[in-house]
């Protein structure tokens, strides 16, 4: 059947996606976008860098205007307009105009739901102070704006990506930081470890984190806002911003009685569609299936978002186009740092009881004899048995998106860790390496499935078994920095000379910085007689490992 | 049989590579490695950047010593040593001492040959003089600082890597450089308009740049070089580098009778074995097969010099690892530009009669509200029927390296250009946007290929044929600023209100600023009635293509 009415329910990442592209599809449709707030297509993920003052002008989010998406796109936009029921049997929607509250009905043909997701406020008592704020939208944000004037201290609750956004920018504003973290980690998408040089970039930058720790109640006192942690010291700051997650935006097609999945999310197909054949719905609202696991999930990302609204379009004029999932490819900026990460994570694997094996390598980000190179953490899990690429995980200063887009491309592809030894990448001194970290880890885990060297991790060298002797091959003065428990040290360039030092009934744990040299080690070890493995990133891995 | 002996011949990437790799491998084998000079494993490509003196340090250009090689990998290190020969019916080589001119012969039960490539030096007049300098060693860039002191005046002749990283680098030192190129563009690997910006770059930081210029003599003339160039302007100058290519250094392997391949490189097979089972060759004397192609083609880059010296060891201690060819991934500063470059570009696919169709964008490097960004220019070429991308090219000042890299995954791969649609990629606004600049190329792609819109590029515009016209649909203020010869003008917003004036009886060859605008023209228009084709990349292409 000809759509002839489509009606879109929200005006920023996927709706205005949708509505961009349906136009271009098809130029006769009516195409009316109902949008809650007064803007369309405001850039959200701007929203903290504006408070931090990076992004100076107010107008630079904008990056549509209604009056655009009308003249280019022939769009009939109604701001300020709440769609408050679905009535699927008539094929009406229920509008309310927000500024004058007058009710009225639209027929359609077809709608997009692009709701979004709402920022959770748990029943904390207090929650509801005004010095609690919330980021979601440009309204949010000026009240942010206004409210930080002429203070000095805040609590931001929650350390995922707005929580870790909004403590630069705030910093950036020259105020006085405190950042809540129910969890042992920030940044819960990325596994432990990988999160240990953020939680370094944090303090380092003046913030009081404060790991493990819940808000209990807030209460107003004397102009000022105290807040009671689960550690029992009780804060007290001018404005808190709250960050600890978002839920999907469902009430609406709840109501309507469209199916929701298990995540609380709509249920959609891969064409985008909800239970009832004539809605869709895209976005941070949607529950999408995982690209690695298969598993429902909730991605709200800028990116998925942006692209279905574009399939959604595709199917409602005709086409036959399929959401290829999420992999979850994200990447989230800490001041000097940035943390990036696409697939699955060991975290992820361990709770699904996947299979895994995994490397680490600490490369330079490009040529170490060139300015500005910095060196990056690089995690890797793979498939054992085929050597599958599962997923990667990277944070450092510089070259961090890049070598997760690598990556990101390799998962889609189906490519193994094989395949990413003789990558050939990029490289000139200020961009690489003639061997990119990419290569490095795909030598690593290809030398580790090949047999060339056994591998072993952090947990292995904090419980050796009976049998299992720990080998520092690093140089003395290395050792004298800091080493493991209980290692003993033999340089890597005086081992041939020293093998009658050691026994070949005990299998020895080597391990040097960064997992080099205690690769050399091993094979000179494994042929000579010895049992060995090594750890894999070294001594590195272990100080983010081991807090 | 047990390869008890290798000798490798050259000690810089490839050569260092493979001893490395080998010593890994076995643990007892006799290796030694020879170097005519008297450095191993220096970081030839840092050599320019030493002379500009953005690498301050001598040192740091010595990647490893002879004796960290020795102690760490119980190598023999034979620097200043010379092959002169290799006796194949003994399986011995001729060495001789550089320092004492002593010759002596080793046996060999392998030998890897990493010679590396020369200079070329063609029979110009003059071309002898001291003052005609080339770059290849630590030596040679030693002996152009030491020339340079006290200098004001140079010429460059030859815009390749080394002449643009020269030029550059010789500008960061205050001098007065001219650059000399034959061809109409520098870069030779890249298309003409791709350069373009590089042209303009070059300019813009005071060089002399002459295209389509060749040297006829040299000569010296008071202290200084007179260069008689074709253009019948002479040129006197302080020093001049002659940096016009390299040739394979294959004099020793032709000597031994090993097979040579049509481009003059060594020729190898799979396993980067020669004609002669027990001798192995490596890096940029030796003839590779293209990826995209699989024709022979001389790749003198570090990133395969590497990884084929690495191979080469694998095969030579019993493995079975084939090299996965070449597929020309290369990236080059210059000044605050990068050009990156991989697979197959559209010169190479008209000189081999390969179908491809193209496409151009020019998004921001990341969010245009985010500051830093920077516009770049990105070509695809693919094949028409099944959009298998077959290769790319990027310019700009920012996230080049990263968007190659994609690229190079993809084509490794068997990607199409409809897999790059959906490729999620890493985004927050300082590193990308929700739409990646790959994501767009890939839409730009997938829509010719859908038939959604039909392309139309630079030459069509330059050479309408009969009952094809122009339309710009940009917007007046923009059109005043120049447009194409013959454009009438409608601004894409007006163009519904003005289909009137258009006749159907024509095709319409629509452009807008870079592409997106005559995108949804088109649209408009062929939803109308009318036949239309859309200028990829539109007016900045143009500018791009026209000088």
């Amino acid at each position: 059947m000809k759509v002839e009415k489509l009606l879109i329910i929200g005006g920023v990442a996927g709706g205005a996606s949708a509505a961009a592209r349906a136009r271009r599809l098809d130029e006769t449709a009516e195409i009316i976008l109902f949008e809650r707030g007064p803007d369309i297509s405001f850039a959200n993920c701007g929203l903290p860098y504006h408070i931090g003052g990076v992004i100076g002008e107010r107008e630079k989010l904008l990056v549509t205007s209604p009056e655009m998406m009308r003249r280019r796109f022939k769009i009939d936009i109604r701001t300020q307009t709440e769609i408050i029921a679905i009535d699927r049997e008539k094929k009406e929607v229920v509008a309310r105009n927000l500024a004058n509250g007058k009710e009225y009905r639209e027929t359609y043909d077809a709608v997009v739901l692009s709701p979004g997701a709402e920022p959770l406020r748990p029943p904390i008592p207090g929650i509801e102070s005004p010095k609690v704020l919330t980021l979601r939208n440009l309204q949010d944000m000026d009240t942010i704006i206004q409210r930080l004037d002429g203070t000095k201290t805040t609590a931001i609750i929650g350390g995922g990506y707005i929580g870790l956004e909004m403590a630069e920018a705030l910093v950036e504003r020259g105020m006085q930081v405190c950042l809540i973290e129910l969890a042992p980690q920030v940044m819960a998408p990325a596994d432990p470890e990988m999160v240990t040089p953020l939680h370094q970039e944090l303090i380092k930058h003046g913030i009081d984190l404060r790991l493990k720790t819940s808000v209990t109640a807030f209460a107003e006192v004397d102009g000022q806002l105290e807040i009671e942690l689960s550690d029992g010291k009780p804060l007290l700051v001018d404005v808190a911003i709250l960050a600890i997650g978002v839920k999907p935006e469902t009430k609406l097609a709840a109501e309507a009685g469209l199916e929701l999945g298990k995540t609380g999310g709509i249920k959609v197909d891969g064409h985008m569609c909800t239970s009832d054949p004539a809605i869709f719905a895209v976005g941070d609202a949607v529950e999408v299936a995982d690209y690695v696991t298969g598993l429902p999930a909730l991605v709200p990302l800028a990116g998925p978002a942006n692209r279905q609204g574009r399939i959604a379009a595709e199917n409602i004029f005709g086409r036959d186009t399929v959401y290829n999932q999420t992999q979850g490819t994200a990447i989230c900026k800490v001041f000097d740092l940035a943390i990036g990460m696409t697939g699955l994570s060991e975290k992820a694997a361990r709770r699904l009881e996947l299979p895994y094996e995994k490397i680490y390598v600490h490369p330079m980000s490009h040529a170490s004899y060139y300015p500005g190179t910095h060196p990056l953490s690089f995690k890797l899990l793979f498939v054992p048995d085929t050597g599958r690429i599962l997923g990667a995980q990277a944070v450092g200063a510089d070259g961090i998106d890049k070598r997760i887009d690598v990556i990101a491309v390799a998962i889609r592809a189906g490519l193994t860790v094989f395949d990413l030894e003789d990558m050939e990448l990029c490289y000139a001194p200020p961009y690489g390496s003639a061997k990119d970290p990419v290569n490095y880890a795909g030598f690593v885990a290809s030398n580790a499935l090949r047999g060339d060297v056994a591998l072993c991790h952090v947990d292995d060298l904090q419980h050796p078994a009976a049998g299992q002797k720990l080998l520092d091959v690093r140089t003395p003065r290395e050792v004298s920095l800091g080493t493991i428990p209980g290692a003993i040290n033999i340089p890597v360039d005086d081992l041939r000379d020293n093998l009658g030092q050691l026994s070949k009934e005990t299998e020895w744990l080597v391990f040097c910085q960064v997992g080099l040299r205690g690769y050399l080690a091993c094979r000179i070890l494994s042929q000579n007689g010895f049992r060995c493995r090594n750890l894999s990133g070294g001594y590195k891995t272990w100080t983010m490992s081991v807090q």
